[in-house]
Order: C-alpha cells, then sequence, then structure tokens
C-alpha cells in the first residue's frame, strides 16, 4: 500500500461514515421521533459532503493505525470532527464573521438557506457532532472512559479555550498591529487546536501511553503552526506574483500574519524548523509512522 | 420547606454553578492553556448570568431529589442545559433569525458584541455545555455510564431531531397556513424537548426504572405543550386588551399558533386537558411529587 492509496481507504471511510450518520431525508416534518427535518438535514450535507481533503478526521483514522488501534473504534469521532470543522466554516462565512459568498467555488451555505438556516445548519453539525460521539461511546462498553476521553479531547479543542478562542481573538485583531504572542495563540487555537484533537482522540481510543500522547501532541502543534506560517507565505507569494512586485507584505492589507511580522526570510526558516520538529516527534513510534511521515511530507510541499 | 423557598434553593445552587463553570476571566490573550479569553468569556456570561427563572435546571434538579438521587449529581448537567437555552436565544435573536434588539428589557447580545462574538458567543456557549458535561462524567466513575446517556438525553432533545429541528420548522413556517401536524411539531420540539430533557436526564443520573422514565417523558411532553399554547393564549388576550377587540386573533401577524388553528376556546380546552394528564403522570411519584406539583401550578397560573 504506497501513501496515495492509503490516503484514499481513509477518505473512503470517512465518506461513507458521513454518509450513514446523515443520510437524506425525504419529510419536511417527521412523524417519527429522532429523524432529521428533511430541509434542515440537506442545509447541513451541503457544507457537510462538499467533498475537501478530510484532512483531520484522516488525522484520526490514521492515528489509529500507528498506535495499532482499529480505525472502527476511531471512526464516529472522526466524522464528528469533520462536522465540527464544517460548522465552523458555514459560521465563518456568515456576514458579521467573514461575509464570503464563496467556498472552494461553491455559494456558501447562507447564500443557498439563507442566513437563518445556516446558523441553524451549523448550530446542528456541532451538536451532532456530540449526539454521534456519545451514542459510539456507549457502543463499545469495554472502552467507554476511553471513548468519553476522546470526546472530550475534541470538544477541548473545538472549544473556548480551543478553536472558538482563536476565532474570537482573531475577530477582535483585525487591523491591529501585529503582536507575537496575539499571533502565537490564534495560529495555535484557530488551526492547530483542530489539527492536534484527532491525535489525541486517537490515542485516548487506543490506549496510548504517555510519551505517545506527548509525541502525537507536538507533532500536532508543529504541523498546524507551520501550516499556518506557510498559508500566509503562499497567500504573500501569490500576490507579489499577480502585482508583480518584490514582496507581497503590503498586499495583505493589514491581516496579522507571521510574515508581516517577523519577515519573509524569518518566517520561512520557522516554518523549516517547525516541519523538522514535526517529523522528530514521530520518531518514537518508528516504521508505523510512514503513512503520518508522508502526511506531514505532503502538505509541507502543498501549493495553493 | 415550603415551594418558593425550595425553589430559590434551586435557583441558587443554578448560580453558583454556572458562576464555578464560567468564571469571569482578565486575560484578553491568556498565556495558560484551558483557559477562556476575557472578552469571549465576558460575552457568553452577559447573557447566560442574565438572571431568569432558570425552569430547565431546576426541572433537573427537582427531579433528581423527586427520585431520591442526589443534586450533586445533576447540578452540571443543569448548568449545562442553560448554557444550551442560552445560546438557543442569542442565536434567536440575530439579523436572519429574530432579529432582536433587546430581550427581557436588556439589549440582545449582538447589540452589545457584534453579530461575529454573538455568533461565536453561542457557539462557544453550546459547545462548553458539552465540555462541562464530559468532564463532569468523568468524574464519576462509578455512574459513567448513566452520566454518558443523561448528556446524551440532552444532547438529543437540544438537538436536528430535537430543538434545533423546531427552530427550523417554526422558520419554514412564517406565513403559512396553520396545519396541525406542522404545529405540533413546532410545539413538541421548539419548546418541550428542552423541558423533557432535564426530567429524563435527572431519570438516567438518578437510574430511574422504564415506568419512572416513561411518567416524565410524559409529564415533560404535556407541560411543554400547555406551555406553548397558553403563551399564544396570553398573546390573544394582551392584544385584545391592548386593542379593545372581542378577539385578537388578527393581531397575530401570520404566526402559526394553537388558538388561529382551533380557535380560544377549543385550545383552553387542550390545554386543561394538558395541565390534567401533567400532573397524572406524577401520581406514580406520590408525595415524592410535591415540589414538581408546585411547578406545574405555578407555570399553569403564571400572566404575561
Amino acid at each position: 500500500m504506497n501513501y496515495p492509496e492509503q490516503y484514499s481507504l481513509y477518505v473512503d471511510l470517512v465518506e461513507k461514515t458521513l454518509e450513514r450518520l446523515l443520510p437524506e431525508q425525504e419529510d419536511l416534518c417527521p412523524k417519527e421521533t429522532g429523524v432529521i427535518p428533511a430541509h434542515l438535514c440537506e442545509s447541513m450535507r451541503y457544507s457537510l459532503l462538499a467533498g475537501g481533503k478530510r484532512v483531520r478526521p484522516v488525522l484520526l483514522l490514521a492515528a489509529c493505525d500507528m498506535l495499532a488501534g482499529s480505525t472502527e473504534q476511531g471512526e464516529v469521532s472522526a466524522a464528528a470532527l469533520e462536522m465540527i470543522h464544517t460548522y465552523s466554516l458555514i459560521h465563518d462565512d456568515l456576514p458579521g464573521m467573514d461575509d464570503d459568498d464563496y467556498r472552494r467555488g461553491r455559494l456558501t451555505n447562507h447564500k443557498v438557506y439563507g442566513v437563518g438556516h445556516a446558523i441553524l445548519a451549523g448550530d446542528g453539525l456541532l451538536n451532532y457532532a456530540y449526539e454521534c460521539m456519545l451514542a459510539d461511546a456507549l457502543r463499545w462498553k469495554d472502552n467507554l472512559e476511553n471513548h468519553v476521553k476522546a470526546a472530550q479531547a475534541i470538544a477541548n479543542r473545538s472549544g473556548v479555550a480551543g478553536m472558538i478562542a482563536g476565532q474570537s481573538l482573531d475577530l477582535l485583531s483585525e487591523h491591529m498591529e501585529p503582536d507575537a504572542q496575539r499571533l502565537g495563540y490564534i495560529h495555535m487555537h484557530k488551526t492547530a487546536d483542530l489539527l492536534t484533537a484527532p491525535l489525541i482522540a486517537a490515542a485516548y481510543l487506543c490506549g496510548a501511553d504517555e510519551e505517545k500522547m506527548q509525541a502525537l501532541s507536538r507533532f500536532g502543534a508543529c504541523v498546524g503552526l507551520a501550516f499556518q506560517i506557510d498559508d500566509d507565505l503562499l497567500d504573500i507569494e501569490g500576490d507579489a506574483a499577480q502585482l508583480g512586485k518584490q514582496t507581497g507584505m503590503d498586499a495583505q492589507r493589514g491581516k496579522m500574519t507571521w510574515p508581516s511580522l517577523v519577515g519573509v526570510d524569518a518566517a520561512k526558516a520557522r516554518s523549516r524548523e517547525l516541519w523538522d520538529e514535526a517529523l522528530a516527534a514521530l520518531d518514537v513510534f518508528g516504521d508505523a509512522a510512514w503513512f503520518m511521515r508522508g502526511f506531514a511530507q505532503q502538505l509541507r510541499e502543498r501549493k495553493k
């Protein structure tokens, strides 16, 4: 099995699980209890099943394999994490937040279903993530405590001291002077927390020891921060190429980024350091980390 | 102990627990992990600690007492349920939903913190409800499974086949012709589900048997539906008194209500039936239901 084949297998499992957990509904006003009304379901599916690389759930499944656990234990948590990621995108796109009309070439949720329903679709996906994880935890009676801890690992990194905290600081920091502490906070929580969440969740599901838990945490944080710095660098290169400039700093429109704070060269150096540290963190897993190394490599070499 | 004294005791416990779970923060950009940034925390506290009758958490605590359980087992679930109720109000008030500037005489969350932050404050409270319940479940190792089931009872009734489903149908049904099935669906899910949730959660926490579980479920559903019908009747009486009319039906501005569907007299009869059925459901608990009976009585006799 090579890397792209393995990646496809994980993505297939994610898509299959999402489809199983949130199948299409026909009834606008269901008679039976426990059934999602058709229109609400459709608005959730529109954003959840829009494709994408499924980075976070793939990380969770790959970590289960790396820890010699079973992906079956992790598939619902992986799907739930994708629901959380998706709700955050729907709400991010709303007027009052980023106010975007398009995401990956498709109309955003509120452009199709209206603002009211987009708010509900987001709330619905967030709540449903927990409905799914709680139901799943109760299915694994022998591993119940670990499933609850995995759900908690996801909840804490998605929440008000995690991703939502990062979004809040990001919103407050628009058009402010760059500040290293605040920028580090935003990157760590807005981006890295949701990449660390699947790794720590998998560690609980598979009963990993403290050393491996720490290594996964370090890997996730380094990948998340490097990813964010590279993203900002790619934006600058894109803008510079487009505008024929030496540097695209002024095209950053006041957005606080690592390159605007320390300069492009220092940002590139910092990114290299972080990727090296991410790979070093995987040493403890030996050959079992082959997919995770490929994953880091792939992410590092990406283009816009 | 009489009814008002007992109610105050429950409310005090709810307020104390909310304050403990979500204390004020000073740091806008916290250095330690697991700490909520000050501004986000303030926006959540603004709506969560705005007073109110705390109907849902009081129901949960009272049900624990009625089932001879401990309110200590239920206090975090009760607080979490109030977080869920509060997030739904914050999001309901947003432009694109009800677009309200005031709630109970205070500015709505988005009028104080802006739409973007109000969305995040709502998302934050919803996610934090699960963070709190999951952490609490892990504290009660001997009763872990029941705590997970209680969290699930709350999640399912708050979610996409529960409260959110009711909100979605309500949003879709504005200015539509009344229809008994749809109206019943909206009332059951938008209002009654979040009143049944605390009772079923308490039943799991206290290990209640199937008969008592059923009785609590019936009590919650009847109270929720009666409450909603009375609310619509009070609106009509208020409008009629204000406008000096015999009936306030035309003042309903196209909102689908039970009185507009079956007429005022039939709505009053239906409300009486439901309250009687609610009280009858409590018979199985004997004298232990004294507070729950008082609660139903109080709710039944309320004025706008």
